[in-house]
């Protein structure tokens, strides 16, 4: 045994002494790998410092309910039971409060229900003699495990109660199938109770209390920003529209970044070498398109467990705001088609374009402006006057451009080939005020629900370069 | 006590004497309500039966699993440690079988791996004495649960392995906190090792053996069905577009159903009774704008976990069935789009529309039969030849429409307003191309990272209505 350790060690040894390139390679391998991994997490951390908080949250919930191991008096009373308060506080702690409370009273009324029931099973059962109780029980557990599993794909029911279900299941057959061998089902069914409440309630009040995350406030900022993200978007489409007219090859030298709207509301962006090279989708569009707005109906359901906080309501319309995130999505696909036009449109001769480019250009900037005025009324929960103001001129440059075409501007010798991109240009720019209308719409009716504070816009004399008089809420 | 009772008798009697409303009202209401879930859940059995054997296979698990309960001999070897059997049945026992596995490998590894540490951690503590054990052991709680919670929020470990950190975080605490009360923590790890294998094993094989429901299948059903959807309502635009110019109201009378393509492959449509009520958004298409597709990324997850199984091997290329499916749901908002402006096309004058009119038809219905086909491929995993040749002809036919457009056919009169429309229509349809000839693509990737099946395709010498040659995979 010694002469083959002594052996194979010489062999490694020889091995790293030759430095032989797999193990090297190997080594250096893992070492990336573990390093990429760790600098991954800093940046979550980085990203979202309330993860870091939350962890240590959950290790101070855990911490805690241990306890009732460690302390004499406590364990008198739960024994082995306390484990149900360990395996609760596991389970039931989530990030956001709602996340939190939904599991937790989920857990709390199966529980309770569950228990009822599998002690009425258990009563049944005991009249049916020593060999037909668990024949009685095996049904009993068979039937509430089938009719709750296929509950369980009821979307609605599914969406809200899907984790109390599974509880169900758990409890109803973990007491009547304890109660063949234990006789002292009631006091089973009374610790677990009692241990699962306080496991739960310690998980709900350490998220309440210390930082809480509320779901709803996600989703209130989720969809403010996405459309003020769409909002500076559109308004930087205009420049970017003008630079590609101009053939400008930079507009910031050096470091490259895409819009100038973009770049001073510090997005990121593709890094553009020449207008050549520019991919037609920029990021600011493709993150409507990733998996993330997914999240929205998730955190709607968590949303809903929340009580009062801040400046949101129990019964908040949440569902109001998941009409408004699907049709900014919308929005943004409709903006990704307008923006792969404006790419083709570059190849129409400049004279043809330049007659319809400043209403085009008006219709973009104040449909933009018009998506930051009504992310800026969601964010401070103010009447969206301003934006309103900004969706008629957006209307009324929509008429103009409908007028500027019925007037036969273009000559009899303009080559149709060429009036083909403006005008698809045109139309698809249509599309997306007739989209940002919609979400005007949706706007207003949420600050009808929510009686939002009223706050007259004041129209400053200032006119801007297209014309058009500049508005700020005062 | 009693005259309590009877008062209150009297009172309810009296009022459903005479009919008081509100009970009558509240009544009724119930059992619509009731009538309503029950004939939901019938609705959701029938639309897919599988669920009704998963909710069984579900029931007839648990069941066997209590035998440890029920059963003297097993009873003797594991006593209540068998809970964990049944705790890991109702937990890991999931519809598909590639959740299943996860869930399973999940918590057998988890168990193992944290169970190991636990008893090391119990090593520990034992040295520093009664007082400083409980202090070390609450440390190791805290540390591991914060730094495993901490670890759940990176997306690639949260996708695979989330179940299985929280039943790390769950068993690590279990057994370091049940060592301080009791000092056999050996056997408290291998028990419930046993047992967790014991439930794992259970739901594994009666998930596969038992009607297996595989994600990976439902995935790749999922994908080309979606596309022949695309396929059949781009054949059907065109028999929509050519109704519309003829102003036929009804296509089929009476029951009114939508487009003739859909009929004929029985896809429900709204109802339709007039074409100025059409919406313009059929139903088809807004089946991929509804978050059903955000299921994808899960079930590409739980395909994973699948072994080989049919036509699917073990590390089956589930992300590019994931791009594919990614491109199909852009066509179809590009396919929304372009609807959308079909209606706005028919204010256009006939002569107008007519001169493109049998070229965007073919376009469309060669897109159309090139998304059928490359369904087809998928389904019958046959290298989608004949879908080439439908997508080379659409190509061509965009050629045309731009030779046409350049032909100036136009005369000098017409007007450019009415030019706008159809000019529109044409761009959106070159775009609908570009993504079919993109799916394509994707859908030939697959092709050859599976090697499917060549068939070469036999093209017909019947031609079409368009004029193209007819198609078909002999």
């Amino acid at each position: 045994m010694d002469l083959e350790c002594a052996s194979q060690e010489t062999v490694k040894q020889g091995l790293l002494a030759r430095g032989w390139p797999p193990i090297k390679g190997f080594s250096k391998h893992v070492k990336t790998k573990v390093f990429e991994f760790f600098s991954h997490l800093i940046k979550l951390g980085q990203d979202d410092p309330r993860r870091v908080v939350h962890s240590l949250k959950a290790g101070l919930a855990l911490t805690l309910v241990s306890l009732f191991y460690y302390y004499q008096p406590l364990y008198k009373s739960f024994g082995v039971s306390a484990m149900w308060a360990v395996i609760t506080v596991v389970v039931v702690f989530e990030f956001s409060v709602g996340a939190t409370l939904g599991k937790g009273v989920n857990r709390g009324l199966a529980t309770l229900l569950a228990g009822g029931l599998a002690v009425g099973a258990h009563q049944l059962a005991n009249l049916s003699g020593r060999i037909g109780e668990p024949i009685v029980l095996g049904f009993f557990v068979f039937l509430q495990a089938a009719v709750s599993t296929f509950v369980r794909f009821c979307p609605q029911i599914k969406a809200r109660y899907d984790y109390g279900l599974l509880i169900f299941i758990l409890t109803f057959s973990l007491i009547s199938i304890s109660g063949f061998r234990d006789d002292e089902v009631l006091e089973l069914v009374h610790k677990r109770l009692l241990t699962v409440l306080i496991g739960g309630s310690t998980c709900v009040i350490i998220s309440v209390l210390l930082f809480p995350v509320w779901a709803g406030q996600d989703l209130h900022n989720l969809i403010a920003s996405n459309m003020e993200k769409l909002g500076i978007f559109l308004e930087g489409t205009h420049l970017h529209y003008q630079l590609l007219k101009k053939q400008c090859m930079y507009l910031v030298t050096g470091s490259g970044i895409c819009l100038q709207g973009l770049e001073m509301n510090t997005l990121k962006c593709q890094r553009m070498e020449s207008p050549k090279k520019i991919d037609p989708s920029c990021r600011v569009i493709k993150v409507f398109l990733t998996p993330k707005p997914t999240k929205m109906p998730w955190w709607a359901n968590f949303a809903r467990w929340e009580p009062r906080h801040g400046r949101f309501q129990f019964r908040h319309p949440w569902r109001q705001y998941l009409k408004i995130g699907a049709l900014t999505r919308k929005c943004a696909y409709r903006i990704e088609s307008l923006n792969g036009h404006l790419y083709a449109d570059i190849q129409a001769k400049r004279e043809i374009r330049s007659k319809i480019q400043e209403t085009c250009t008006t219709i973009s900037m104040e449909s933009g402006k018009a998506l930051k005025e009504l992310s800026m009324a969601i964010k401070t929960m103010v009447q969206p006057f301003a934006a309103d103001i900004h969706i008629e001129n957006s209307k009324s440059s929509v008429k103009n451009l409908d007028t500027l075409l019925k007037s036969g501007l273009w000559d009899d010798e303009t080559d149709l080939l060429e009036v083909v991109p403006v005008a698809t240009v045109a139309s698809l720019l249509i599309d997306v005020v007739t989209c940002t209308a919609e979400i005007a719409e949706s706007v207003n009716e949420l600050a009808t629900m929510l009686k939002f504070e009223v706050v007259e816009p004041t129209v400053s004399p200032e006119k801007t370069e297209t014309g058009q008089p500049k508005i700020g809420i005062s």
